[in-house]
């Protein structure tokens, strides 16, 4: 058998912690399908003498990832540290100039500086693996990189965050609100350091922009994404959607459209008898559209230590494999700059406003919306004991644009009492 | 950009046509991904003039497969005839021996001889790929030899024969009988030659067969595993599934058992709301279970010049990156034989009888199933005009042979008016 593949992994929190186990577990199975041994040979942390769920004695200790990331004994360094900048964005850079591969899980790191490390691999004849970035266990970067490489992309949309829709299923199930629900995550540890990288639909953008960049052969952009997270979304809203038969998800969407390359995160409402209506839980579920393929739908555990780690020995096993692709399937000198654009497509909208309970008021609501062209498909005004009236409307097929004229015209009014809400309506032709 | 991959295709069919087509349309973003052009420089069916839905004036004519497999101008040799002996294999073998790699979706061809050319493959340096051979354009063979292969796996189970669902879906929303759905079909050209080959279950046991070997690291076995078609399935039992919460679906299932492995192919209930319960028409859908991953769900078009060309396209591109992986995943000569099982798992049956409407006759049925520790779940006995009494009875769980003994009783006495039929209940806990 070849020589082993000697590895060096920066970062044993759930994920890292994953790989050395699976490592350690399958070591014989990883060995025979590979073609060599994987070894890791140093590991590198912040604490280390910290309680971990795998045990690390075999390994060489490195205090500095940089420094694990330029040790000559590594043929890949595995970074999983996380964050967009610092460390290991520092270290992945040593790494390459090293001429190191690199696997990672960093879907941050990526998304705001993917183009500039995919040109250092390819400078430097080295691979970055990113399968673990993006929904996690779920095999969506080499659907896109390699099964579906024949194809010409036409959109991808996602559930790509599982937090987000833990949240709102579990708003749904329980009839909690938002806060109530997200203040129960923190308890049960199920939130990320900085929460708002999650609810905020970043991460989900992080994701989805990756995506793009392999599916449309364009240079990463996350600065050009609409991004809008589910803070704002209601125990009300949630009814509303299920009473005319949708839920709401956060679905990152992106699709080349003949006016650029439109790339959103946004909660969403979806047929709740749809593929993507019926993902439960922290459950991922990504849908890639293309020529040929008409559609195929992926579905599967998009965090977590053991289906994170699959993905992260999907590309080590790959590198073992002597497999060598370019990070975004193609030469980072031939990605194209993407001409961007906003929501080019004309989908119906939910509407939610809180307006004065007088004379008139529904009439002005009707007749801004009518003034840019946006008709009405269902309104619904709730009993209230109050002065202040909850409505909801649907409005037909509209561009944003106009949407957006009619709601600032609407916010500026005196009838309007608290800022008026829009969801997107996917799924319908 | 380096030399171009030369294939020859054999075989110019629907999925022929598709891949022809995906060259021509695509061929500049399939260049810019493969790192080279991919360029058909012969093609070879059985009649040259005849009116296809692809222009082929561009290539070179071979009339003989064996033939053009031989073609020292082309690197790969697609095989897209069919059919598990005759033509296709012998010029697979020749390719092979020539020093070519193939491409084939021929999962007949791969149940039957799958070690044999894999063997081969390995003694020439040759790589056999066959993502189009298992369920369309759905890139579960790269998931399983790739994505998972740091995972051990529990299991696969799937949906994998379009035709089967078409049948069954039909059956159900229409209430149409299985004969009248077969007819229906046949008419609108749904059904291959030799429609047995689908309805009989045969067409999934092959695929099934591929994706246990890569999974389990075994030699293909398709002779040792259980199949039943669709043949027997009644409105009756579809209608009894609805009402009782389960649809009927030929489900494919693998299983690595502490007795060994167990594959079988069979019609089985499955919860309505569940993955696969919700599968319609002629979609396919894949669950891959390991101990890492957990479980993940792919699903899309199962068949299809589209789809089956995507997955064609997609083999045709890793061999123009040169990546280059044993057929099943690992070295032919390390791949087990196989020790074959049958239905150790005990689950849950349903199980209809025709009985002479007699009293004392539910009474044998129930005791000749307590006899062998099956014990009843459900039962109903239907309105009926004749002396013949419908019976539907649901067990708990029970062991195959347990049951066949039961059913052999049953079978053998003088109650029971036509064969006994049982359908395996799976998915509960």
């Amino acid at each position: 058998m070849s020589k082993e593949l000697k590895i060096g992994i920066a970062g044993l929190g759930t994920v890292g912690q994953g790989v050395v186990n699976m490592i350690r577990q399958n070591r014989s199975s990883i060995a025979t399908r590979a073609g060599r041994l994987i070894r890791i040979t140093s590991v590198s942390a912040q604490s280390r003498g910290k309680d971990r769920a795998c045990d690390i004695s075999d390994f060489l200790w490195e205090d500095s990832p940089v420094d694990l990331a330029q040790n000559p004994e590594i043929d890949v360094y595995v970074e999983l540290i996380g964050g967009s900048e610092g460390v290991a964005l520092e270290s992945v850079r040593k790494a390459l100039a090293n001429g190191k591969d690199v696997v990672t899980a960093n879907k941050a790191m990526l998304a705001h500086h993917g183009q500039e490390l995919a040109e250092l691999a390819d400078e430097m004849n080295c691979c970055v693996r990113f399968e673990a970035a993006v929904a996690g266990g779920i095999p969506v970067v080499k659907s896109l990189t390699e099964s579906l490489a024949g194809n010409t992309i036409d959109r991808i949309l996602g559930v790509m965050n599982g937090t987000c829709n833990y949240i709102l299923t579990r708003m749904e199930h329980e009839r909690l609100s938002y806060q109530a629900v997200f203040e129960e995550a923190e308890k049960l540890g199920y939130l990320e350091a900085d929460p708002t990288l999650d609810v905020g639909g970043i991460d989900a953008g992080h994701k989805l922009a990756l995506l793009s960049s392999i599916a449309f052969g364009t240079k990463v952009d996350f600065d050009n994404m609409e991004i809008e997270g589910i803070e704002r979304i209601s125990t009300g809203d949630i009814e509303q959607a299920k009473d005319m038969g949708f839920r709401i998800k956060l679905l990152g969407i992106s699709k080349f459209t003949e006016y650029g390359l439109e790339q959103r995160t946004q909660p969403c409402l979806v047929p709740a008898k749809s593929p993507l209506g019926q993902i439960e839980e922290a459950t991922n579920l990504v849908v890639l559209e293309g020529d040929f393929i008409g559609a195929i739908y992926l579905q599967g555990p998009g965090a977590g230590s053991g289906p994170t780690a699959s993905s992260v020995l999907s590309d080590l096993i790959e590198l073992a494999r002597g497999i060598r692709i370019p990070m975004f399937g193609q030469k980072a000198d031939t990605l194209k700059l993407a001409n961007p654009c906003k929501s080019a497509v004309e989908v119906p909208y939910y509407l939610r406003f809180l307006l004065k309970d007088e004379p008139g008021v529904l009439a002005q609501i009707a007749k801004s919306l009518g003034n840019v062209g946006i008709s009405i498909n269902r309104m619904r005004q709730y009993d209230h004991q109050t002065k202040e009236a909850p409505v909801i409307i649907v409005t037909h097929k509209t561009n944003r644009k106009n949407l957006n004229l009619a709601l600032d015209e609407i916010r500026s009014s005196d009838v309007s009492l608290e800022d008026p809400f829009a969801i997107r309506i996917e799924g319908i032709k």
